[in-house]
């Protein structure tokens, strides 16, 4: 059967487990396009800009636990990908990069479309390699695969040269060999488990990557069996949380609060993580470390590995008994009444549905869901990992096609919201069916609260001005609706609480508009 | 006078001649912002994405011929200006960017917005330097303004560790030292007039770069004294146009149509720009380069140069005579009916404000304005110079910043415009004279008509669902008003012609869906 170089690179993407593609093609991807249409197993997905498409394969890859592909359009489209695949990098999301380059004749010309690519794929990748025959597109697609989901899993670029996608291939189909994740160090476990027995509550226990109840259980019985204190990474790519579920604090954001919290400790046991640094260096704090001077760290693996067989390891080293069950906590009534940050999170845990993902790019407005998310249904969170704004909807889009029998509820600030609102439209197209509530408190708000931290006095006017997205006033509803999503505005308690029971009783995606 | 590297910095920006800043800050700028608030001589310009801040610094550039800044955050905000700054790269742009990264001491610890902004900042940028100090920072600022003008003119970045921001400066201001451009040389101009006397029809003279009235009329003035054949780049950063400006052919934009066009040259003399190459390589091409074997090419300047000293050079060494009148075309009636991409053309061209900026991201929608736009008022058009398609709307921004006595229109395709909506805010928050005509046909046709053009047969329904943009219809009136932006839609003549006439009595931004 004769095939060419894009047919058979997908031919060995189907067969290494790909199952999505999120795509913003162009001229240089049309044979790639033309190879979708014969490989109807890959579900294509159309995003109209390309930070969405990277940020659906995030959400894809956090759920799914395997690569989706991207189909980006040279160096330029790939650029607009950059700050999702950041927020990618650094959760460890399985992500595979089809970049569509020029013929590797056309490079020279320069042609206004030609730029490095490698140089501005290197930042966000842990695999970067160029295909120039179809037989070796083929193989470098699977072995994309493997760099995506090996350990620590993460981004793969793979730049496509276009003879490569229109030439014949002659091969054989590449086959994916699946490698068995490394098993704890024994020795490593024993030590770990020494020390946390030997330190109690000046011991601790960090956890990171994408945290399963299985994970967060073993963590539950250590701290029974050791007395450990159990902190989780501040922006962690996936946790398990809600009633019955164990649940620990999260190291806090600002550094005198993360530095106070965290004053106790003399030694640390990290999992799935490294030692906690501050998101900013303040020039009033002086230095990027959280934890105490002298504080011991011990790693037992790093960002992008999976936590649970170090913790389990470590908990039956331990011979931890299995931990009491959790306390139930319980939601209080939601009154009625104008909105704040707190009624809104108290609103998004009671109504929450059973085994929803809920996307938390809620920035400041969130401070109400951090307080009461642990006692909504049982539900996974996606949080925002890498610091670049606008992963949220683009997240939301990946999530709900990774599990198409579970609700999505994309909880969005307003600012960050703005950068990546073309997803709105994928919502629509696939009939997604997410709930996206934009918190409009209509400012940056964790600008203002940076310019306060300042020692510069009062901001002045083109300061605040800065910060401020009102004159005009953003309306979602409208941005929604454009795009096909129905959408309404919301202001008070009651308003919210029969827009979410409303929601429930429905499918589709749908925006709430809060405002705050 | 105490002052921090920020201040100190901007000051010295400020003396340099920049006058206008397009902002989308974060924490690690907020010394640049709390600076910016006592720099009101600079104008802030808030943006919601940073394509368009950097979108609208090209405009910017391109109509006031001096760089505006930039403010990004770190290298995921940066990420999302590249596409734009591509363009601008491609267009000779001044721009200076200001990235605010981490301060030096934190950048070890690999905070999560930490990334290799340098490996970002490369492909986009003919100047990349990081300041760590505020003394630096302010003699980095001028000499990154300074290569933003030089000859070729183009975009520098900045890269700004905290600590040069948030310290004291001691020094003095650095001070701009002008560079005047170099002079044409001599003997080349007279090479090139030899030839050109020697070739007659077979002799070409290709346009790039910003072209004004007065590189027209010396070109024309050429052509009339030498009889050859005079061409410009298919897509020019700036042209001079309308009644009254001489008037020369693009370059068309696909590789078989170009070669035929230019087969008749033997020799080509290329005014800043460079031997003529194909947008993309086809496969049944096979070839990037547009000329006939042999043809010799002799450029007098490159890309990013301005064309007027060596096109006045060159008509002064030929003793080239005034050109005749340009022969005053006229535009047809627009009859009633459907609209339909040669009617929209001949409406803009009719309607077209005296002195208006036109910004072409029309795509394939733009083949009527391709047709008419001679023959319209006199006006200045912006291009997509690099492919990076969502340049439209922010270049907008920046030209009617650059130039608020002059009315921008911008002829934008909706699949480009999707890009970076976003700017139609900033558009309403400054109160910008920008009409958006959005070229709604609801599909990348461009795309399709690749499709078409492959050897593929009919493209099936998931190669053409990736090419479509209807399922939803994308409602550009709403996204409009959503950022308080009014707005009209259109699908008959009559209804164009009173939408334009409506706009031309009245101010500020305005955007008419024109239903195709």
């Amino acid at each position: 059967m004769s095939r060419n170089g894009a047919e058979f690179a997908l031919e060995a993407a189907r067969a290494a487990g790909v199952e999505v593609c999120f795509a913003n093609p162009g001229t240089t991807e049309m044979d790639l396009v033309a190879a979708l249409d014969k490989a109807p197993e890959i579900r294509s997905v159309l995003c109209l800009f390309e930070g969405v498409a990277t940020g659906a394969a995030d959400g894809y890859g956090r759920i799914a636990g395997k690569p989706a592909l991207t189909l980006l359009h040279l160096g330029p489209g790939f650029a607009n990908g950059i700050a999702n695949l950041h927020n990618a990098r650094r959760a460890g999301s399985p992500i595979v990069n089809l970049i569509g380059d020029h013929a590797s004749w056309h490079l020279e010309a320069d042609a206004p479309l030609t730029s490095d690519i490698e140089s501005l794929a290197g930042p966000v990748s842990q695999f970067v390699r160029r295909s120039t025959t179809p037989d070796a597109f083929g193989r470098d697609l699977v072995d994309a695969v493997a760099a995506a989901t090996g350990s620590p899993s993460g981004v793969a670029t793979l730049i496509v040269a276009q003879e490569a996608a229109w030439e014949a291939a002659e091969g054989e189909s590449p086959i994916l060999e699946k490698v068995a994740p490394a098993e704890p160090d024994a020795g490593e476990i024993d030590r770990a488990a020494a020390r946390l027995s030997a330190q109690g509550g000046r011991g601790g226990l960090l956890l990171g990557g994408v945290l399963s109840r299985e994970s967060l259980v073993a963590a539950a019985r250590i701290q029974a069996q050791t007395g450990c204190q159990v902190w989780l990474d501040t922006f962690l790519p996936r946790l398990r949380e809600g009633r019955g579920v164990p649940n620990f604090p999260a190291i806090p954001y600002f550094p005198e609060q993360a530095m106070e919290a965290l004053s106790g400790l003399e030694s640390l046991v990290a999992v799935a993580t490294r030692a906690p640094v501050a998101f900013f260096g303040y020039r009033s704090v002086g230095q990027s470390g959280l934890l105490p001077a002298g504080c011991e760290v011990m790693a037992l693996s790093g960002p992008g590995t999976d936590p649970a067989p170090g913790l389990l390891a470590l908990a039956g080293a331990l011979q931890a008994d299995p931990p009491a069950p959790v306390p139930e906590a319980s939601l209080a009534p939601l009154g009625d009444g104008e909105i704040d940050v707190m009624s809104l999170g108290l609103a998004v845990a009671r109504w929450l549905p059973d085994e929803a993902i809920l996307i938390n790019e809620a920035a400041t407005s969130g401070l109400g869901w951090g307080v009461h998310g642990s006692a909504a249904a049982p539900h996974d969170v996606l949080n925002l990992t890498g610091g670049a704004i606008g992963q949220g909807i683009p997240n939301a889009v990946g999530a709900a096609i990774a599990a198409p029998d579970r609700r999505v509820v994309a909880l969005q600030a307003d600012g960050s919201g703005m950068y990546t609102l073309q997803g709105l439209w994928t919502l629509a197209r696939e009939e997604l069916d997410v709930t996206v509530i934009v918190c409009a408190n209509r400012a940056y708000r964790i600008l203002q609260a940076e310019l306060g931290r300042m020692d510069a006095g009062e901001p002045g006017p083109i300061a605040l001005g800065l910060t401020e997205l009102s004159g005009p006033v953003i309306e979602w509803t409208r941005l929604a609706e454009g795009m096909g999503v129905p959408a309404c505005q919301v202001s008070r308690n009651e308003e919210l609480r029969d827009a979410l029971e409303a929601r429930n009783a429905s499918r589709g995606p749908f925006l709430i508009e809060v405002l705050l």
